[in-house]
């Protein structure tokens, strides 16, 4: 798998030979299409329409089988059904076709039987060594190329977008859309089931290609979420790289794994795992494409100050809105610009940041103030606004705007021409010459946020993390070894204290004693106040079985708590297997913290840290990254996103707390979860913070087998 | 004010004669562009050119004085400059002008001279009796009239949805791009200046107009907050009304006030008083104009179960994220209708919501399943998404669907045709024939969700509430006059302690004492531990200067903590004017809330509840509400959405508190205020929940001249 995915996919994108398994004469027949596609779309290379009963098809000399052509196939294009197409990958493979795109739909998506074909054709793909876009895709277009390798009835303009969907409808749609608005494309992918290749490996080849400047994708989910994210991590560091990723609420999700059969993993997961991998995630469609044209056409802003020339005051005030809101700021501008706008527009302007050129404004006075305001070095990217008022001049004010860009190349601008026939000249001439306009303020808006926040997410890619501390791994893994020959999957607190101890997660002492003598013994040595806890496989909530009596402060105590303990548990569960009770020392309370991990199905483990005690279900005040990715940094920043941080600074006079030893325990505990990823779930809830130092009170720890 | 604004607006749109004061031959000129408006518009009545030096103007017979006209005129219409248009005014009040239309500019917006000239104009409008729009505004249009005061260069196409817009270049953008998307308008006002007219003036007289079925408005501020949320009660319950309102964030605001020199008030208050209205706030202008096309063309749907009839998954998928997000549910069908559906589609079909009727669907497949959801009782809205594919036919489609619709007119039906030329006609055919089409999912979900927020939102505005219990206000008047003598703007502990009880408002014992001795007194009498707190009205907070101490056991200990407490603040503050030390009872600790009271500039009181302690300001877990609109219900509504609830209702087997003594606390507050509205402000911190009963332990009040 690793080995095949390192390789180009050059076969499938400009190959030199393409063969057409199913091509047919008959019009409207898939086979038929694609094969006029490839010959429209002006592909240069062989083409081999292979049937059985062909002789000419669309003017191409027709081969009976695969084997027959007279050179070697780059790329194989199956849109037979499915129990032939499955024969037909084999012939191909026997012929030494190099790569495979299978429209041909009745596999995964059907259910079982189709299941059992589509993996018989990846094991063909795999033992002869193709690659495999599909099945059950519309197939892909290359406009550098050029190739139309699909059976859409249009093919994109030009243009620096990869656009990588798993929808095939949504493919067509956008691709409609796209031709009226002008957008261009450089690759336009449908992936279909992603039996083989998926959205990494696209994701990466246009990552690699220069003709691409951003990525663009559709996702109903990932096919391998850890080999997504390794190869997402280095794509978005190359170019942006945005997501529309669908299925987002329970019932999408199911409406999409009935879609698909993917098996989706909760929006947390991606969220964070996108987070962590740089990649830019849109909330709309429109969204999508919305900073597409952007990133298509405009530089990354080197801040996030933002000038706004208008000619009417509404709708600059909900551009301001706008930016304030999303991360961007207006610009305030140097003394020397202020006095050029002061001395140069009508008295009645606003010479601050919007300016308001006023409604009588025509292409002069928009050139003057754009021109002044770009010229600032406080101003990163600029907005125009222009509404159509008796005065304007739309299209010349969009020639001078065009020319005004090409003196200032690195700062974004983008216009908001808006209305209909009177700005439609204009907005076409602007928008054929690399200005994305937006009809109202908030594309424009967020579209250079997403340009901003492109730049940041770049130099936020957190680093794998190899921690150097030292850590006892061996005492860990015997613990795991007697639990095992337990058949226990949840650790007792004694034995969670002693992982804690090896990794050097600070904890308080515990110890598990099997009679009331021994848990007196305990108690003594480790000093009052302490705690019981009934250790026994079968109790998780031991609170609520009265397994667990706090605040004992002396012997007599100690030893009449044991027993009670006994005694509620006995009652209520006679079977439960009871291996004695744990004694821990209570501790002062700190403040109340939660640092706990799942193991996503998609991404593997998960980190959260939050505030703790009883706000936790109530509050969900909480963040997550992947374990993988979280060097101390990157935890600092976790502990910061939540309002748990301004209780660990210090509330009202508060001293705060110790954060460095926050970060310590929860740097440790994700390097004791990347050594054993048998650990399915972990829970430390408290953690306390002190102002000095940091305790894990409280550890669960839970592993698979 | 009151009595003017019961008027009808007939004048305005709806006269019978029409006087241009500054009517022009000069082409260009807004005197010339407005009366060529009105005659181009088809305006039936009287037209009066009133200009000194004319004699005919565009074939009308031209007067010197708006005085010489032969009948009486409705409506003038003034468009010379600033100080030449006041007395334009005066004589149009002369000539016994009903209404004016302001459209000269140079008032209110360019600084203090020109707001003298604007409440110049005010009071001759208010002299005469005269209704004004304007200054500084675009003017308005009545395509019912129909009639074109405007300086604007197009006309609406006929329709039923009013546009009330407070920018001039906002109704040109929005007229211009209208025309091009085919919506239809019944009226579309400028508000300008807002001097005489305003928001709240016409959202009633579009309330109340038979031809408007919707009202959008675009506003940065609305000018009497109380008022505006007396007659937008009113009128959000006859039809829906829109509001985008921008200046949300600081830097827009300044941007509004600026533009309009508006008073603006903070987007909370807003956001409370359109809730409280029943005002659907849109959050972007496309939302506003999808939300108008959708309550233009759709009935108000009878819940949120919402059939989704598509041939593509990928989109179902989006919408299916977005229905669940946005308060909408996916319809289950009756075992008929999946019955039917399984019968009549392709076995690939999916004929669980969302219905997908595979990639070929034509147009017969789009009807059946259309048709049956649309016939199932358990469907109360629709979404029919269509992306065009090979076999594809959206015209025919289309013409099915409107045809369906006609059978089905209480369900509202939206349509999401995806693409572009593909798609087009049959897009242009939907529009005209009244069913909104989107080009993504979330504009179609979005707008069936606002419908759905409207048919819950007019059942839950809240009544104006007068609470029968019994409350001596007296003695709270008594209260104030003393603190009024002192010149006290903060009352004493003992103080609020007082007022609480006069509204019944349970609080614990506490009192002023004047020495060491009589705090002792006071502590015996009510019981240990008592806290001590200074009384100064100097001294805000208390706590920093040492002026507090809590938990005080036994009289030495009072008489030592009074001592202390004076020593603290006479070194501190040796001047600071103590009135002695409250000694209040300390009560056990509840779950602790915050009810806080704020006077807003625009809207008057303004309540808040939510979690209360250290957490405040950390969690901002707060519910908002004007005082004026809060009958019980509404106070517990208040209390759900706040994460406060959780920990009232019980968090982790926790017995739930006394919410209906909190609601008892809140309401008598809210009446306390209402009676009292020389309250500043107030503050319950914290309000103590307890299992039974509820304390509100810590008052503080402030009081304005």
């Amino acid at each position: 798998m690793i080995k095949r995915s390192m390789k180009k996919l050059t076969p499938l994108f400009n190959p030199q030979s393409i063969a057409v398994i199913g091509a047919s004469r008959t019009e409207g027949k898939v086979g038929n299409t694609v094969l006029q596609n490839i010959i429209k779309s002006g592909f240069k290379g062989d083409i081999y329409p292979v049937n059985p009963s062909g002789s000419r098809i669309l003017g191409l000399r027709c081969f009976k089988s695969i084997l027959d052509t007279p050179k070697e196939v780059d790329l194989g294009i199956i849109t037979i059904p499915a129990r032939t197409a499955v024969k037909a990958a084999e012939e191909c493979g026997k012929a030494g076709v190099k790569s495979l795109i299978v429209i041909t739909a009745g596999f995964r998506e059907i259910g079982k039987d189709g299941l059992a074909l589509e993996k018989e054709l990846v094991g063909i793909c795999r033992d002869y060594n193709m690659q495999m876009l599909g099945p059950n895709c519309l197939g892909l277009m290359d406009t550098t190329t050029p190739l139309n390798a699909t059976f859409a009835s249009k093919f994109p303009k030009k243009g620096n977008i990869a656009f990588i969907s798993q929808s095939g409808a949504i493919c067509t749609s956008i691709l409609d859309w796209s031709l009226k608005k002008g957008i261009g494309f450089s690759k336009f992918i449908s992936l279909g089931n992603k039996a083989d290749l998926n959205e990494a490996d696209f994701i990466r080849q246009a990552s690699d290609d220069p003709v691409t400047k951003v990525v663009l994708c559709y996702l109903e989910g990932v096919e391998d979420g850890r080999r997504f994210v390794n190869i997402a991590r280095k794509a978005s560091r190359k170019k942006p790289v945005v997501i529309y990723k669908s299925g987002a609420t329970q019932a999408g999700a199911k409406a999409a794994s009935s879609h698909t059969g993917a098996l989706v993993g909760s929006d947390i997961s991606y969220e964070t795992a996108f987070r962590q991998s740089g990649i830019l995630r849109a909330r709309t469609m429109m969204e999508l494409f919305d900073l597409g044209m952007a990133f298509s056409t405009q530089p990354v802003p080197h801040g996030n100050r933002v000038a706004v020339v208008t000619n009417a005051g509404g709708p600059a005030i909900i551009a301001t809105d706008f930016i304030e809101s999303s991360g961007l700021t207006m610009a305030r501008f140097q003394k020397g610009t202020i006095d050029a706008l002061r001395e140069n527009l009508p008295e009645e302007a606003n010479i601050y940041n919007p300016v308001d050129i006023i409604g009588d404004a025509k292409e002069d006075r928009y050139t003057f103030a754009l021109n002044a305001v770009l010229k600032d070095p406080g101003v990163d990217s600029s907005i125009v606004i222009l509404s159509p008022q008796a005065m304007t001049e739309p299209v010349r004010t969009a020639r001078s705007i065009l020319e005004l860009k090409k003196q200032f190349p690195e700062k974004p601008l983008v216009t908001i021409f808006m209305g209909g026939e009177s700005v439609e000249d204009a907005v076409n001439l602007l928008e054929r010459h690399g200005t994305p306009n937006y009809p109202f303020p908030i594309g424009g808006v967020s579209s250079i946020s997403g340009l901003y926040r492109y730049s940041k997410l770049q130099d936020s890619i957190p680093e794998k993390e190899e921690p150097d501390f030292e850590r006892d791994r061996n005492r860990v893994k015997e613990i795991f070894k007697k639990a095992r020959e337990d058949r226990r999957h949840v650790l007792f607190g004694s034995e969670t204290t002693q992982i804690a101890d090896a990794y050097g997660i600070p904890v308080p002492p515990a110890r598990l004693a099997t009679s009331p003598d021994e848990a007196v013994r305990f108690a003594e040595e480790m000093g009052y106040p302490v705690a019981l806890k009934i250790a026994s496989p079968k109790i998780l909530h031991k609170t609520d079985l009265g397994g667990v009596i706090l605040g004992l402060e002396s012997p007599e105590k100690v030893m009449r708590g044991y027993t009670k303990i006994m005694e509620n548990v006995y009652r209520i569960m006679p079977h439960a297997g009871i291996y004695g009770v744990d004694v821990q020392k209570m501790m002062p309370k700190g403040r109340e913290l939660i640092v706990g991990v799942t193991k996503d199905v998609q991404f593997g483990h998960i980190l959260m840290f939050g505030l703790g005690g009883i706000y936790v279900d109530m509050l969900k005040d909480v963040a997550f990254r992947l374990v993988d990715y979280l060097p101390e940094s990157e935890i600092e920043k976790m502990i910061q996103e939540t309002k748990a941080y301004y209780l660990l600074k210090g509330l009202r006079g508060e001293k705060p707390a110790d954060i460095p030893s926050v970060v310590d325990i929860i740097s440790r505990t994700a390097a004791l979860v990347r050594d054993f990823p048998r650990i399915s779930e972990l829970d430390i809830n408290p953690v306390f913070g002190y102002e000095k130092g940091a305790l894990a009170v409280d550890i669960k720890i839970t592993i698979s087998r």
